[in-house]
């Protein structure tokens, strides 16, 4: 969506005086945070709110379309704060081909020879620059045109959203440390990290922005859950099986980051009940540092357990459920058409 | 204020059953939030807002007086973003006589036996912690009641002042990671990280809710700067010369922590000017592991140098300025009297 692009360059164009008026090098760091977000993704969460805003009467003609896609606009603002602190907290050191922001600012440091510790100051600017991003998506829906109407009806689903997410990241570091290996909480995470921020809550966005009924507004929020959790658990899926040319992430990520996905929780769940060869090798393998060949015994065991089929069949389930709440919902015809292909796409198997 | 306090818990307890439906500890983790937020600190800033509302006209027993105090005690919590992810950055461990959140989550990881490195964990969830914070604050803004004219009147106040003072941290790791020895790159934090962020903008936020005319929000803005740059250059004197049992850090903090304060460029400048070997004892002390005996050296120093006097001159000169561009100003008469006293507090030599 170049229009996204547009609204979130033209926001950063804005905020330049006041930060030339900060000085001493802010410019450059804020630069790097603008090339960051416009170099980013696929737009899924503004394409998502934007399409809820027409599927409930928004007019892409009208006079409200601008405000309103500024107003979705804003959400890559809170995913660019999403991912670099994510990336902190998960000590990645790429992001969509380049350096993270806290290894970029930690090889400025390093490079420049400059006093104290090199990791250590690209993470404190990489919190900085995240926090201003996070600061910046608020400033842009407050300043994005919309009617007080508009801000009233949205100002408790975008507090929801952030709260939501933060919850689920939360969430996940925290199983992860304690090692949780219950179903129930590895769902926890796919519902408020993925499912709530990614589609669930930007499609009530566009709703309130539209000013949509209570009937539109659950039936958006019962098909964002299920596709956001389909498309959490194709992703899972991905992050084990998955083609490294494809994820641009070595294969068989998330089992040497130890991620307690729904896939690694029914695979120790069918394992634990008849398999108790099975079980030891994926507690043992988990969070450690795999060979290319130990990730292949950890993938066959998967696969043989019954919990890639399982967690297909649940995808598939899933996305049908979403697709007949979309039809029966009162969403313009276009806009259902839009959404099944977006919700297809989101959560096809393509590898 | 604790109208201040009152506002804070209801808006926590408002959060709750968002923060409940997330489940899996998040709950605990807000809480550890809260009781930060709760516990800490004078509520300088919206002391400040409060008081410039009232300057400019604002009617404590009129109805806008309730919205007005959630809109200023929303500062509490960009407040608690700035400390908590500060305390990250400077790898501080103890906050107010607490252990700071970082560490507080990090001990929880040490104590469970939790996976994963328990330094890097409590990072991560005070990252989390701080973000929300941050949301939080806008939420708080957004849902104070305030009227929509007083919203649109706030909104450039409230972007420049989280635009600032980011920028302000920025430069204070920026400048301390290349050693920048200029007064005016220490002023310039004095300036975004101190003065913009704790008195030049809650006055000026105050100012706006109230509707104030140009005249006055200048008159604050020129009254706020003034009095903010002195506060840090007083605060600049207890880092080095402090009483611990006052400050509530060890003696001589500041030269240990290696900070590029006015104070220590001031020295810095006159040394270079005349006196070759205090210019070495200062450049090879700062930002090492100081021994008592050591920090006696060089405060000896800095005082022989004329830096002391320097900078209780500059406090003084600022003070007056203030008090005059006070004095002269359409603020009303209490609060002229009200904000002279905060100002005369918050610079006063009381070591």
């Amino acid at each position: 969506m170049a229009e996204v692009e547009n609204a979130l360059r033209d926001f950063f164009t804005g905020r330049q005086d006041l930060v030339d008026a900060v000085g001493g090098g802010y410019r450059e760091a804020v630069t790097t945070l603008e090339d960051f977000v416009l170099r980013g993704g696929k737009r899924v969460r503004p394409a998502f709110a934007w399409t809820g805003w027409l599927g409930a009467g928004g007019d892409a003609r009208g006079p409200e379309a601008g405000p309103v896609l500024r107003a979705c606009s804003a959400l890559e603002l809170v995913q660019a704060c999403a991912l670099v602190h994510d990336d902190i907290i998960d000590a990645s050191t790429t992001r969509r081909g380049f350096p993270t922001v806290h290894v970029e600012f930690a090889e400025q440091h390093r490079t420049g020879g400059w006093s104290g510790d090199s990791a250590h100051f690209g993470e404190g600017v990489a919190i900085l620059l995240g926090d201003l991003a996070l600061a910046w998506a608020d400033d842009m829906i407050r300043e994005s045109g919309i009617t007080p109407d508009a801000s009233a009806r949205i100002s408790p689903v975008w507090s929801a959203m952030r709260t939501e997410v933060l919850g689920g990241q939360f969430l996940d570091i925290s199983n992860e440390a304690r090692a949780d290996e219950s179903i129930d909480a590895a769902m926890k995470v796919n519902r408020y990290k993925t499912a709530a921020y990614t589609i669930e809550r930007p499609l009530h966005l566009g709703a309130a922005l539209a000013g949509a009924d209570d009937t539109l507004v659950s039936a958006y929020r019962r098909f964002g859950t299920d596709i956001g959790i389909a498309f959490q658990l194709r992703d899972d899926l991905l992050g084990v099986f998955g083609d490294p040319a494809v994820t641009g992430k070595p294969s068989g990520d998330d089992l040497r980051a130890g991620k307690r996905t729904v896939l690694f929780a029914m695979s120790l769940q069918r394992a634990d009940a008849g398999d108790p060869a099975a079980a030891a090798l994926l507690r043992e393998g988990i969070g450690t540092d795999l060979s290319d060949s130990d990730v292949d015994t950890l993938r066959n065991t998967i696969t043989s357990l019954g919990a890639v089929a399982d967690v297909e069949k649940q995808i598939e389930d899933l996305v049908a459920t979403a697709l007949s709440t979309l039809e029966t919902s009162t969403a313009t015809t276009a806009a259902k058409q839009q959404l099944t292909e977006m919700a297809v796409a989101a959560t096809r198997r393509d590898y």
